[in-house]
């Protein structure tokens, strides 16, 4: 008779995994899928993002920022659409390198993350590879029936709204290479840019405000410039931005003083995992109260009209133009 | 004026997958997020698999049977659990050398299964990698609501109870690495063990059957023996099952009159994407004669008794022992 031993992987899902798997659905993560019943009245929104070391996030940043990263550019998504989340899914590959250390630093991240957003574990896959690390989660998320906010939608007269501050991931990814420039900030500016581009903030405290506001959104992954194009795109307008109101941090700032082409990331970089609205402008007060309420601020950065493409009118009221204008992985 | 040009990602995903997302809620795969409402009466399962050239698959293999095997080891899962499948999400990264002839099998593959599995396209997310390349799917299935068919469950008395053939998957592999003792057989039986590797065939005939006559079920993902022992532990009891009762196909039935010795990779070797059932024996005549019908041919190869592990009774009925008994990542 063979008395069956558990696996490496299944030790591995049952010291580091189980204990993010708090849904009943997850079944504790000890079957061959999960198993929910779906909130009645509501709509299931899902996204999947893949984040690969040397791509999306460097293979020495710290464990559990790159979990909560993994996890967060979909709860983002989530958050632009409407959604609130219900939970995730997540496959990983290791490569053979990885320590069991390594693993219970990322499984705490992840955890932390999964109880303060309320998004357990719902299953998954970890595998190894002789590639670097990939970790692809799905994220399931509800809206009540029919409200899941849409790309498309944005109305000639709309305003052009974001969350929080732009530009942090882009120049945070700088600042993770090294740049020079940006080495005269202060070590906590460095600091503060650096863990914006490796844990971005989901704006989820926006989502049922977004159902209520918004005739468009979609979160800020790629660059504000070719995001907007996107959203103006689908919505058949025109987007014209000053970046006069750009709604930078501190960091930001200082940054621009002393590189003023550094506008340039501000605007194409990507990773601020920021909201990116089309507001109704007599509602726009509404909301942004709201917003501020909920610990998010908000700005209105221009207008959508009639037309196509995005304006973006710069410091001296030029025109600027960005060609691809967004950050593509081809 | 920026006028947005769509980026390369963007025309990738237009070209060679939008077609792919037929479901309404992929929204032509042209938002942040899937939206669909889930069906009244019904759970939701869910599961995910990675699979990673180089481990589950090799980088030369045909890429429309690469797509297909992405997509079936989930299909497997939901089968096995009575899903029927909604949809999928597909995250996908692909090494720089890929070429677009190559995305045009993948897709092409991916789209013949998506259809004949009813299983549309409902979202996703593409990237480059340094490494290898990785498909992560995450695959949607229904059952009525707490029909899932779980792993724990098995009864004392039940038969074992396995879809298809067993052991192709394992000797296909074999096949695959140029096995010199396997290519004792005909051209027409290699190739066929390396089509079961490379093409599994998901039992979604069987997922109503399943919710029907069976008390656990899960899909043959990483060997019979090992699999079994999982399916054996969470119910409590023992599995016995004899080899002279596996089916076989011929192209096994030959390799093992060829090479004895490979009853262990049979037995152990995985990919064999069957369904293995615990059923009661009262109605297994019933259950098998709705399989035939449904086109699977089902097989009982032993019972579950009280006690714990698997025994498996070898050809000249002597006890085997396998250790491990399951193919483990780790």
């Amino acid at each position: 008779m063979t008395k069956r031993q558990p696996s490496g992987e299944d030790k591995l899902i049952e010291r580091f995994f189980k204990p993010l798997a708090s849904h009943p659905g997850a079944l504790s993560l000890s079957d061959d899928a999960a198993c929910f019943t779906p909130p009645a009245g509501h709509d299931l929104v899902l996204t999947a993002d893949m984040i690969v070391a040397g791509v999306h996030f460097f293979a020495d940043d710290p464990a559990d920022s790159i979990a909560k990263k993994a996890l967060r550019v979909n709860l983002s998504d989530l958050a632009a659409k409407g959604g609130e989340p219900i939970g995730a899914l997540l496959a990983i590959s290791f490569p053979g390198a990885i320590e069991e250390k390594w693993i219970a630093e990322f499984s705490r991240g992840l955890g932390e993350d999964c109880i303060s957003f309320g998004c357990p574990l719902l299953g998954g896959d970890t595998t190894k590879t002789p590639g670097p690390l990939s970790i692809s989660i799905t994220a399931i998320g509800k809206v009540p029936s029919g409200k899941m906010v849409k790309r498309a939608g944005a109305k000639s007269g709309d305003l052009v709204v974001v969350s929080g501050t732009i530009g942090d991931g882009a120049l945070g990814l700088r600042t993770v290479k090294g740049d020079p420039v940006l080495a005269q900030l202060s070590w906590d500016q460095l600091d503060f840019l650096k863990a914006r581009y490796r844990v971005p903030e989901p704006r989820v405290a926006l989502a049922p405000l977004l159902r209520e506001y918004a005739h468009a959104a979609m979160d800020i992954s790629d660059g504000l410039a070719g995001d907007l194009g996107k959203l103006a795109n689908v919505s058949g307008v025109n987007a014209r931005i000053e970046t006069s109101k750009l709604p930078l941090s501190n960091a930001a700032y200082d940054a621009l003083e002393i590189a003023p082409g550094y506008l340039k990331d501000i605007l194409t970089g990507g990773d601020d995992y920021e909201v990116l609205a089309a507001i109704p402008e007599d509602r726009y007060p509404a909301f942004a109260e709201a917003a501020g309420k909920g610990g998010v601020p908000v700005s209105a950065i221009g207008s959508f009209r009639s037309g196509e493409g995005v304006t973006v009118q710069g410091p001296d009221n030029e025109e600027l133009a960005f060609g691809q204008g967004s950050y593509s992985h081809f």
